[in-house]
């Protein structure tokens, strides 16, 4: 074996020919899990990029089975090459491949990509609720971008779930997982109809603001900077709900809620992309709730 | 005239036959704006979308060129009838088209597109900056969604202006401008080189604090929600200096810096996405100049 084809696997023993047929069966297997249909049929789907790929392996190396990656990219970019190291360590198949094979798979995958079973999402049940949670839930957002984002945000604000609730993008999409930025693997993130949602938020005794510039006229909306003080948000488990990009929320949804939360403008704009809304929404109570969970282990101490 | 083809323009009177020929020498110069070099030649940009439309017509009907709208669109299109009817008030050139010319203009203005002369945009020298002033600053940003997210969020957070530093993408670009939903009208957008920026900043006394997770040895991070007591807040015009998406901000523009803002990240999340770090730091500065403002104005009532 000559030196420059050492170079290509992680080490001499491990040396695999570098796949290099873009139209090979295996492949196929790979890029056909753009479709939502054959995602649902497989019960799997990609997370492509350094990022998700780490995250992956990080957090769910069991739920991985296969992490395709660019050989000639490992050789020089640090980041690949350790996460494949690190993926040999906990024994997950790892394949090297030509860039060509790895662009036929994704255009968009920066070198690696990584096939996951459905076994990494945990679901409802899963998750443990306490009176200091924060819940993340998007109703029927449609763009992958925001929903990823919505998913990248509650991650970083310490939500202890997101949900998507009722007709919302398909978030095990290479696009939304791509814009979790590794996030989805580190949160339980599930679908649940309306009707299933109200049904959790009751027997986990969580209270639901609505975020929305109009409210109802039952349930008028209340600026986010004003609810600082209010009971509710240390008193139980919280949950912000976002609206679809176009249309917000419907009435009658608000109107489940226990309260309504607008974001103030303070200047000519109509309104706010809902990924920022949502994250300055989520900042603020998550402030809120670590500021005074702070205060509250202070108040134990003394 | 048939009763069928007086319904296409707003009135009788005004009725022009939509242009049907996407390959005519017109549609092209419109299409040719989405190529930098030709923006730079022309002087011109485009304004794609019912919102940017409106947003141009209500705040720079002087610098828009020509509106172009798909004429059966208009038919049944409560918002886009309403800017062609506010255009044609305000003496702007209006041209009813098929939907397959505007489709040849532009893949994502549904239906409706504007031509706009750079005179719209205000320099640096427009810009009135008070101690109550916020401005916005983007270092290198090269997304062009995260670009004009930033201009609408500022828009939103009540900011005296954006600035574009170094080798941003161009923000005329027609990508940014329908990220702006429109705010790129209403406050003042600029570039300037980053020499340019501190000398700025120097001139008009701002405070500038640099948006980054790791800071330099001189210049720690503090943490966002540690800094609402600081009085450099609201002693004088602020700004905000977000970082590229990939590298953030090199250590010496830190050190041009008066201080060095973080996000606190209360779960596994490495980062924040540009445009949701953004957010939440101008709606976090934005807040507390308000409500000093407020509590300024209370204290000179009593």
């Amino acid at each position: 074996m000559s030196e420059k084809t050492v170079k290509y696997g992680a080490s001499a023993n491990s040396y695999v020919e570098p796949a290099d047929n873009p139209r090979s069966r295996r492949i196929k297997h790979v890029s056909d899990l753009f479709s939502r249909k054959i995602r649902r049929e497989m019960k799997r789907f990609l997370a492509e990029g350094p990022q998700c790929v780490r995250e992956a392996v990080k957090y769910c190396p069991g739920d991985i089975l296969d992490i395709y990656y660019d050989a000639r990219l490992a050789e020089t970019s640090e980041t690949i090459g350790e996460i494949i190291a690190t993926a040999k360590r906990k024994n997950i198949y790892v394949h090297p491949a030509t860039g060509r094979v790895i662009k036929a798979m994704s255009t968009d995958c920066q070198g690696i990509i990584a096939v996951v079973s459905f076994s990494a999402l945990k679901n409802a049940a899963k998750v443990s609720i306490s009176r200091d949670s924060l819940v993340a839930a998007c109703w029927e957002i449609r763009d992958p971008g925001n929903a990823g984002t919505v998913v990248r945000t509650a991650d970083a604000t310490g939500c202890a779930a997101v949900v998507f609730v009722g007709n919302c993008v398909d978030f095990t999409s290479a696009k939304v997982v791509r814009s979790t930025a590794g996030s989805l693997f580190h949160l339980p993130v599930f679908r649940l109809s309306e009707e299933e949602f109200f049904d959790w938020i009751g027997e986990n005794d969580i209270k639901v603001f609505a975020a929305d510039v109009y409210g109802t006229a039952k349930n008028r909306p209340k600026m986010l900077t004003e609810i600082v003080s209010q009971p509710d948000l240390t008193d139980s488990a919280c949950a912000a709900l976002f609206g679809n990009e176009a249309r917000g929320l419907p009435e009658e949804t608000i109107d489940k809620c226990d309260m309504t939360l607008t974001v103030p403008i303070y200047g000519s704009a109509e309104s706010l992309n809902v990924a920022v809304s949502s994250a300055i929404t989520l900042y603020q109570l998550a402030t809120v709730k670590h500021e005074n969970g702070r205060a509250a282990k202070r108040h134990e101490k003394t």
